[in-house]
């Protein structure tokens, strides 16, 4: 596999900005994709005062570090109350959400095995 | 292969540091270490001012997130002034090296892919 060429180092304004239609008010800029790194992908997600991700799972993992903002999520069974500098750790198949409920945008980074991901949104009990 | 339970969410003051001894001012917490996650490491590494980490190259690639301040890198051949919101990214096998000349700490994440990985140091030509 030939992976294309990366630039050593990005400027965050200079990557596009993608709506992320599963979420309200959210939106994410892949900073290091599939295609440019061999193992794994990081996107940085931003979510709006108000929106929100509903209960969906993965079937890759996710590896998360909160850059600004609080947001309750869910994991599983469990509810976190999560602020910048939290560490989250979402394992494959595990139902997660997210929900906004401050005034500031909760922006965080997402890392992800490089390979095929299935979402499937779930209802939240 | 049976890894450990994780915490699905982790306060980084929580989280033990350790001196990186191959560097100067420079120290690390294992956000979520290599035996936690099935296919990659999440690391936040702090170099103060006056410090950095000498060239050198490793086996396996770094993805890299700048959280706060600033500091002057060599990738292969180039140097670069990062700061805060910057992403990174080095290659397996490409000699890197980083100074910290501004007067705040130098602060980043650094996701490496779980497996064995060769550290030797370069000279910086």
């Amino acid at each position: 596999m030939i992976f294309s060429s990366i630039m050593n180092v990005k400027k965050i304004k200079n990557i596009k900005i993608e709506i992320v239609s599963a979420g309200e008010g959210t939106s994410r800029r892949v900073l290091i994709s599939s295609d440019e790194a061999p193992n794994f992908a990081m996107r940085k997600f931003i979510i709006e005062p108000g929106g929100g991700i509903p209960a969906h799972t993965n079937t890759v993992e996710h590896e998360q570090y909160v850059l600004s903002g609080s947001a309750t999520i869910g994991i599983g069974d469990e509810v976190y109350e999560v602020e910048k500098d939290d560490v989250v750790y979402i394992p494959a198949g595990v139902p997660h959400w997210y929900e906004v409920r401050s005034e500031e945008s909760f922006e965080f980074l997402c890392m992800v095995p490089n390979g095929d991901d299935k979402i499937e949104l779930v209802k939240k009990s």
